[in-house]
This record gives C-alpha cells, structure tokens and sequence, in this order.
C-alpha cells in the first residue's frame, strides 16, 4: 500500500505518528511517502502545493492527513490554497463522516442514547466552489457574491453512493437533508436526484428534512439518522453537530473520496492542528486511528479495518472518563488491540 | 397600538387567542385587525398575500403571526409566497431570534448552564434572495446556482443593529458568524463591516467563529454567547440549534424588524402550524407570548414588555416538568401573572 503521509501543522505529525503505529500493525505492507506541506512550508517557501506534489499524490494508493493551519497564517490562505485544493485536484466529491457514539464516551447530551450515522457530504460544488466577487469593494456601494454551482453530474455521484452505503446497513435509511423551501433551484435539483436514484434502491427508506429543522433534530433525536446526504455547505456545519454529539471533533474521522476510484482517497481527523497543544504529547490521536480505519475499508481491506475500529471501541469503552490522554500511550494501545 | 393578526393555520390561531389575552392584560390600547392569510385562504381562493394586504398591514403599529402553514400545500409555496415575501415586501433585514434558558425548562444538554444569546440574523439577503436558476432541467447535464447577494447596505444595518443592541446589554459581547474562509466575498464583506462599526461601539468585545465551529459551540458552551450577527441563511439553522438547547422551538420567539422604524415589525413563534395536535387545545402558547414581549419590547414599551417576560419567566419555573400544556390554561395563568 503506497501511502502518502500529509502530517502538517500542530499537533498533526504526532498524531499522525500513533496512527501509522497502528496501521503497521494491521497492514505490514505499506508504504509511507511523507509530503511536508501545510503552515511550515508556506512560511519557508511560499509555496501551498506545488503542481508536481498534486501529481505524486495521485501516485499513491490513499493520503493521510493529519492537521493543516497555524495561527501565524493569515485565514483562509492554507484552507483554500491546501485543503480545499486538494479535494476538488482529486476529485473528493464524497465526504464522508461518520458520528458513532463510542461506549464509554461522554456526549454533552443528557439523553444520547444510540448515535450512529454515516454522513455523506458533497464536496467538489455547491458554494465551495470559488464563484462569486466583490464589486464596489469598500464603498457604500458594496455587492458581493457567492454562488452555489450544483450539476445533475454532481450530485447523482454522490447521490448514488449514498445510497450504496445505505443499502448496505441494517436500518437501510437515508436522508437528505437540504434547504428545498428557499434554495429551491440547486434545493429541486437534490430532491429530484434523490427521487430517481431511490427507484434503484427500493430497500432503502427515505426521507428529508430541512437543514435548519436537521440541526435540531440532530440534538433532540440523533438517533433517528442512519445515512445522510446532503450539500457541501450544509454538510460542513452538520457534520459538526453531529461530531459534537458524539463526544466532540476529537473523536471525529473523516475521509475524501473520489468514489469513482481514480483518485486515492484522503483521510484526516477533523480536528485541526491544535497548536495551543502542539508538542506536549497529550493530543488525542483517536481521530485520526478512526480516519485509518475509513481508509482502510475504502481499499476494501474490510478485516483490516474491523481490527483497527474494534480496537478504537474497546478503548474507548476502557479508558478513565475524561482522564488526561498521552499520545503515545493511546497509540500503543491501540496498536496492541488492533493487532490481538 | 393597531395590531395586524394573521393567525393562520394548525395551532396558529390557538397560541394567538392566548397571546391576545395576555397582550390585552398589559396594553389595553391594543386594538387588533385580524387578517385571513395562509393555507385554508390559498386553498379557498388561491390567494397568498393580496398587495391590498400588504398596504394595509403597513398601516399598522406591528404584525403578530401564529403559524403557516398545511400538509395539503405543496411545500415552498407558503413559505415563498408568504412569509419570506412579508419579509422582503416590509423590509424586515433584522430577524430577532434571542434564545434563553429559562429557569425550570429541561435543556437536552447534560450541563446546560447559564444560556442568555440574542441572535441578530439578517433578513433580506444572503441565499434568500431567491437569485438563481436552472439549466438543461431533468438533464444529465442539469445545473442549478443559487446566488447569495450581499450588500454594504444591507450588511451594514444589521451589523450596526446587533452593535446597539449588544453595547445595552450586561455582557457588551458580540459575536459574527459566518464562514469567511470559504465564502471570501461575502464573508470578507461581513468581516470588513463588523470592524469598521466596532470603532464606534468601543464598549463592546467582538468575536468571529466560523458556522461550523459556531455550530459545536452552540451545543458544548452556548453560554459564551452574548450578541450573535449572521447572515441569513447562518441565521437559520444557528437559531434552531439555540432554541433547540434551550428547550426547543415550543419556547422560540422571534421578530422581524425593520430597524429603520419605517415598516412595522411581524412577531411569531418560530414553531410551524403543527397540523398533528391542531383543533385539541394543547398547543404551547409560550412561545407566542414571548414574541409579544419582544413586539412591546420593539415599540418601546419597556415596562409592559417586562410584565410579559417576567410573567412567562415565573410560569415556567413553577411549571410541572415535561407536563401536559392546556393551551387556554397556560394562557390564563400568563394573563394573570402579567396584569398583577
Ligand atoms: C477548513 C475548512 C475549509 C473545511 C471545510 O469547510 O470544509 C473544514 O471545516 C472541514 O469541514 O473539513
Ligand atoms: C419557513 C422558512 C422559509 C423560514 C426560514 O427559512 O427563514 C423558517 O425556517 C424560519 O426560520 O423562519
């Protein structure tokens, strides 16, 4: 397995660290390639991603990313210059993001009870896309723009996985989840993909709901959802919630994926660099353990991926509430259970 | 006081009736009209909102709404052609959502604490302005845009209208939300007006968070939040996730301003028409009454707005937890609280 290793920022490369432990222990044979990319490189060189690095990436057979961003940069430069570049070079139109409350992880909810979803998130379109402008910048005059670009193309593909994870789940229930009543143009074009593509999959349940409506529901009655679709922009801040119902964003996996195959997929944690943090040993590297195991099973290395999560839950289930956390000590464990 | 009713549809009417009689304890100069609009008027007559009405609910002191709303209405159709046209028609850029944990009402938090925010959400911009469009339609090579236009203008009212209201306020915290480092133009637009108005309000601290993070905070510290400016389609979804944690939209009051005083504000429950418990008088009215103090509050009746708020204040620390409403019931015990 050609592995390219993007560790980055902050508390990135230790994370990354514990979770390559891990992943040596359930696959022997792969092959990490590291990339320094992220705040360091921008501040050395200039230079976010070189055309050259785009093209080795495609390379390889998956990326791990471990956390891009420091505070010395200014907003929005390694965000759009790095990560987002980076999904729409590779076509990452799946993001996906599972939220699972783990046995043994404390929820801020009262009444959590069983939390275990699969959000779909597009991420190649929608109002990531760039498109927009300023005119009559800084005068009273002042208009700007953003536009959300969503094509049948688009949203079919990721429309289809969706519904191909959510097949192959026991509740078999998907959701889409959008903003019909107002953004009814690209809102019309969801509904109706979702529509079309259900009549190929009968056995799967459907629903929708609106964002705003979701974002509660997501609080008062998480366990309802199994597999979500839904936008760019909302599945950014949904995503979220539902990270912060399962115990936070330190516990978070995520994975971009090019569903078509042509391009390796990227898995990263979804907590950032963490530089409050950086360098003391104590970052959390869960995440980012949870992100192999995504990676994992998107190669198909199902067994592989089993160990690694079944590690991660008997953790997790075991560890003192709350209790302080060492990198590297949580690496060793997991290394040690997921190769048991 | 000249008071435009549109009571509406499903529980609309119910929580109106009580809100009246509370409204009426405490000013008895009301003098309401009460306007047929909504679902059963669009199925009667297939009309929305006549342009007559909307002269006439001009000439009117302030607008209270119950709820629009009926399963036997396509979707879109009341929220386009009603409410979101009030809006734009009365010019109502500022959306007051002011979510508050009340002393004795269950938050789905585990540890809620103190949560006192006044969300500030724009009204006539943003994604909401219904820009956008349809290409190749049912096509494989379908695209669908949405475009958020966002102004100097528009921005900037808002921005300064969440900077009075916050400098009034014990805490003197504004917080803006958004999504700057994706959405550059707008959010740069955002960021820049923000900025520029925090030079006259000196008193005042100002934080920015992304929607994303906003979104988690909402749910691990909502008590950080004083003040909250957003664009509107942040807007929507934050607020659902405030009044989510604060006991849910069964307790949600909003207004609809138009902070140039020229346009008369609406002011409604943020729950919908609840077609399911309609006709059987168990409807919660508290959230009406709570739009009734922020309308008295609008039209600078300061003491009878605290008559109001004290009176729902005391009601819910004193009611059973969790047990059944009487719609009427609740509305006399408010009554009587906010008279004495
Ligand atoms: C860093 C940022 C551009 C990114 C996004 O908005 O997608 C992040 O919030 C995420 O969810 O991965
Ligand atoms: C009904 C709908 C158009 C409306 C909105 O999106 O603003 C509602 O969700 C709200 O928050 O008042």
């Amino acid at each position: 397995m050609r592995l390219a290793v993007i560790a980055g920022d902050g508390i990135g490369p230790e994370v990354v660290a514990e979770g390559l432990k891990v992943l040596r222990e359930v696959a022997p044979d792969v092959e990490p390639t590291h990339y320094d990319l992220g705040a360091m490189r921008w501040q050395r060189t200039g230079e976010l991603l070189p055309d050259p690095v785009v093209e080795e990436l495609r390379g390889h057979d998956a990326i791990l990313l471990g956390a891009i961003g420091d505070p010395s940069v200014p907003p929005g430069i390694l965000e759009r210059g790095l990560l987002l570049r980076l999904r729409f070079e590779l076509d990452h139109h799946v993001n996906l993001r599972p939220a699972r409350l783990f046995d043994g992880v404390a929820s801020p909810l009262a009444d959590p009870g069983t939390i275990d979803m699969l959000c779909v998130r597009e991420g190649t379109e929608g109002p990531y896309v760039g498109n927009g402008g300023v005119l009559r910048r800084d005068t009273p005059q002042e208009v700007a723009t953003e536009v959300s670009l969503n094509t049948a193309f688009g949203v079919e593909r990721v429309v289809r996985y969706a519904f191909e994870r959510a097949v192959a789940r026991p509740r078999r229930h998907l959701t889409l989840i959008h903003k019909t009543n107002v953004l009814t143009h690209a809102g019309g074009l969801w509904s109706r993909t979702v529509e079309e593509i259900s009549a190929e999959f009968p056995e799967v349940t459907v629903a929708y709901q609106h964002v705003d409506a979701a974002s509660m529901f997501f609080i008062t009655d998480p366990g309802r959802y199994d597999v979500i679709v839904t936008d760019n922009l909302f599945g950014d801040i949904i995503t979220d919630i539902a990270a912060a119902v399962t115990g936070g964003i330190g516990l978070a996996a995520s994975g971009n994926l090019d569903a078509s195959g042509t391009n390796p997929g990227m898995f990263e944690p979804v907590h950032g660099s963490a530089p409050d943090i950086a360098g003391q040993g104590v970052a959390d590297p869960t995440a980012t353990v949870l992100s192999i195991g995504l990676l994992l099973e998107h190669l198909g290395r199902t067994e592989q991926a089993r160990k690694v999560n079944a590690a991660v839950a008997f953790d997790l289930s075991t560890r003192a509430p709350q209790g302080p956390v060492r990198t590297s000590e949580v690496g060793d464990r997991l290394a040690a259970l997921a190769s048991g």
